[in-house]
């Protein structure tokens, strides 16, 4: 298993740099509680995500990021780090999404990614298929939200 | 199988109301242009979600939403009209997240859900874990996302 980064570039990588075993750790972003609220006000109105007051008496003890808006931080570090930048085509999906710890106000998150398969397209050989595990990681070195993502790019051949 | 909706406001839902094989559907909500370019420039700034003219001239020929937004806007559904309000815990995760169809501004989708499995907990007798097949549709009947989700519920026995 090899544990080295990708060495292309973002803007010139394609589906061949995706080497199953190849890792990297990229980030911070951090984690704004005016941005939570605001997330949440509109896509996730629960008041664990909206309300400081009626949160700091529930069960996290404080106002937690909604899981949907901590996945979106992530892509952004994906979409700047990770994925292809012309060569990246729509993703099918995502695989075993989990929320495993709570993200809060003032949270630094990395992103952490292990290329799990590589597999070019039978049917579509100019394109290829990536499987990557995806790991979100707060400043305490705790895994806070964990997925399967997969992505379909370019071959540069 | 029963194909009866919950009856019991989402106000007063516990884990009791969710019954395997009951089915909803709600909505619409709309997807707006402005929001979309927005959500992508801090969640998913690709091109193809923040850039109408060089999304014109891209595989779908026109701005698409990024699904991390789609996911959002059905969350905001599922919150409303589907899970319980009071009695919700935290979401272990999702399984099975698909992009199916291309989400567009204009759109306005609305969501079906069907309970597949309910389950109490052994070792927390309170609280029940519920399965839930969701799927976003827009307006010509097209499934655009679909996805398994997993919540927790407090019971109300």
């Amino acid at each position: 298993m090899t544990t080295a980064r990708i060495a292309v570039p973002v803007a010139q990588r394609h589906f061949e740099d995706f080497v199953p075993g190849t890792t990297d750790e990229f980030g911070p972003i951090a984690v704004d509680e005016v941005e939570v609220i605001a997330f949440a006000q509109r896509y996730d109105p629960q008041p664990i995500h909206t309300d400081p007051a009626a949160a700091a008496e529930g069960p996290f003890g404080g106002l937690i990021a909604s899981g949907w808006h901590t996945a979106g931080l992530v892509m952004r570090l994906l979409v700047e780090n990770y994925l292809a930048r012309d060569a990246s085509l729509a993703s099918p999906g995502i695989d075993e999404l989990r929320w495993l710890w709570p993200v809060r106000p003032g949270d630094e998150l990395h992103v952490r990614t292990t290329i799990m398969e590589a597999r070019r397209s039978q049917s579509k050989p100019d394109r290829g298929l990536v499987r990557t595990k995806i790991e979100a990681i707060n400043q305490d070195g705790r895994v806070v939200m964990s997925m399967v993502g997969m992505n379909l790019f370019r071959c540069r051949s």
